[in-house]
């Protein structure tokens, strides 16, 4: 398994990604050197998922401190580590885990064992480490979490991308299938294409077929006529952001899904770390939801397919309520039917 | 306007057609000289849209009859003319018009009065026309019949395309659009853009915004988002057969679409004309689905964007029950709550 995005060499070194733009067309690793280049990896989505750029951000910092030099003052580095932290985060404004990552590498500031820049990249850069392998362990838990949810001959519905690309390791949502799979279940998937930028077609079933996991690809208006013929059993997505209340934020899309779901009497589930979670927003209403550029509608593969001017909406998210999702699936256990007390009672355990 | 499809000359003239597979990109009008390149017009849809391809299919009977001299036995002429009607109803399964628009020509067989071949031809080419100037009144009549349905402030949701290049003339779902902006109502529409062929976005926008309607376009899965937004205040689209029972088959996607409404509490309506009903089908289980080449899932502009031999289920339509379409709007009138009594109620007065 390549690495969806790794640090090269030591507290000098460099990143090196799989450019997620490119697949499954060409497979072509990355090499990312500044933090303007890792801002630019996360808007353009060279980069992406919410744990995954998590990740990415705190490399990013990583990267904005190695031009401050080993002898400076320790007060210039620390300025330059909270205005990195500020320029990454203008990077995407929905997904959760950038910010949580971001927070973790602020607080080394605390630290006041601290004392010079060198110790302080160092210490940054060990913080990346521990952020990159929580998020494997993290990526193997909900696996073993949620793969009870998938049943011999179930028929499974995913979104987007919530696989080993939007992480460090397994996935989300896909690490609950292919935990099912090493268990040796036999099921199939059906992955929606996702438009506008196709992660669903481009990224999940290349990772499902590598895992050797049946997996069929439709177009995103087609899930709804599945169910209505009895071919979903159910339904698993990843997520961008979860309210304190359950409400969730993941690709656009996700909220119709849902919707049709409950219409046919079949379960929805997020998969997500405890990362995800942001407790600090009451409801789904509070969290910002990112408007892309319309070209992504209109020119999806650098050829036209609408009228030169066309007005275009381009939310790259929407918000499921709690109250149609299942449960959701975290390294920390299932919390079933989430609301604000379910939901505290399993990450506070 | 342009006509969508169109006869040029005599008995031996040949059919002019706008490829709509060109569409909004470039703008380019074909001949069809013979029955093959008709066929071959409906089935890569060249020319699409339920009434359109009736149209379509009763120019074909007419190049059909071209090779027939007009000196020979008439019995020969009237075998070529089933022969060739057996034909073109290969050409797409779901649209009951064209079955409906070959059958009006095959009833032509039972005119007695018909001594030659060439007073069949002509009779065939006058019934071609009949056919067409009935599809432009009925698209007039719609728009009448629709258009208070869209208030001043309104916003509309159309999926596919249901306009002027799916008819003869001013479309079905586009109608009411056009008949109420030509009221001078204020509104506005928001497209979806159709996946997997992009009707939606390559030609209702095209049309409206040649119409000077202020239209939006959006991909399929961000409609039921908009619907939460309180965004949507009515759904229209066409219809490519509508079962005895009210369940209307129509592009994939409609069937979310109208659960979706259904969930937010915002009518859905179907446009189409009386020759789109099949009675002789109780409800739409019983209606073909067309099922399409997985290419026009993963190669949308003939570069990949999925894996080389990935699975995919590409129907081309859905079925929504009729317990979800508030009304059907017909050249007939509008049938309220559609089902067996109440369609025919409408369509026989």
């Amino acid at each position: 398994m390549v690495d969806t995005i790794k640090w090269v060499g030591d507290i000098n070194g460099h990143v090196e990604l799989i450019d997620q733009t490119l697949l499954p067309v060409e497979f072509r690793i990355i090499e990312i050197h500044d933090v303007a280049a890792m801002w630019q990896a996360i808007k353009t989505l060279q980069v992406r998922g919410a744990p995954a750029i998590g990740i990415a951000a705190a490399f990013g910092v990583v990267l904005g401190l190695q031009k401050i030099n080993d002898l400076a003052e320790i007060s210039v580095a620390k300025q330059k580590l909270t205005e990195t932290c500020v320029y990454l985060a203008s990077s995407r404004p929905t997904a959760v885990n950038l910010f949580w990552a971001l927070e973790r590498m602020q607080r080394i500031l605390d630290d006041s064992s601290i004392r010079s820049v060198q110790q302080l990249k160092e210490r940054l850069l060990a913080e990346t480490r521990a952020i990159r392998d929580e998020d494997a362990a993290m990526c193997r838990a909900i696996g073993r979490n949620g793969a009870d949810f998938i049943k011999d001959g179930s028929a499974v519905l995913t979104h987007c991308n919530a696989g080993g690309l939007a992480t460090a390791d397994y996935g989300t949502a896909l690490a609950v299938m292919f935990t099912a799979h090493e268990q040796g279940k036999k099921f199939r998937v059906f992955a929606d294409e996702t438009r506008p930028l196709l992660q669903g077609a481009r990224l999940t079933t290349w990772e499902l077929m590598q895992a050797g996991i049946d997996v069929t690809l439709i177009c995103d208006n087609m899930a709804g006529y599945l169910m209505s013929q009895g071919k979903i059993d159910l339904v698993i997505t990843g997520a961008d952001r979860i309210a304190a209340n359950g409400d969730t934020a993941n690709k656009i899309g996700t909220y119709s899904l849902a919707m049709l779901a409950q219409a046919h009497h079949i379960p929805f589930y997020i998969a997500a770390p405890s990362s995800t979670f942001d407790t600090g927003i009451a409801t789904g209403r509070d969290i910002p939801i990112e408007e892309r550029d319309p070209d992504e509608v209109t020119r999806p593969f650098g050829r036209p397919i609408a009228p030169d001017n066309v007005k275009v909406y381009n939310p790259a998210f929407d918000v499921t309520p709690h109250q149609y999702i299942r449960a959701i699936i975290t390294e920390a256990g299932v919390i079933h039917h989430p609301n604000s007390d379910t939901i505290l009672q399993v990450l506070t355990r």
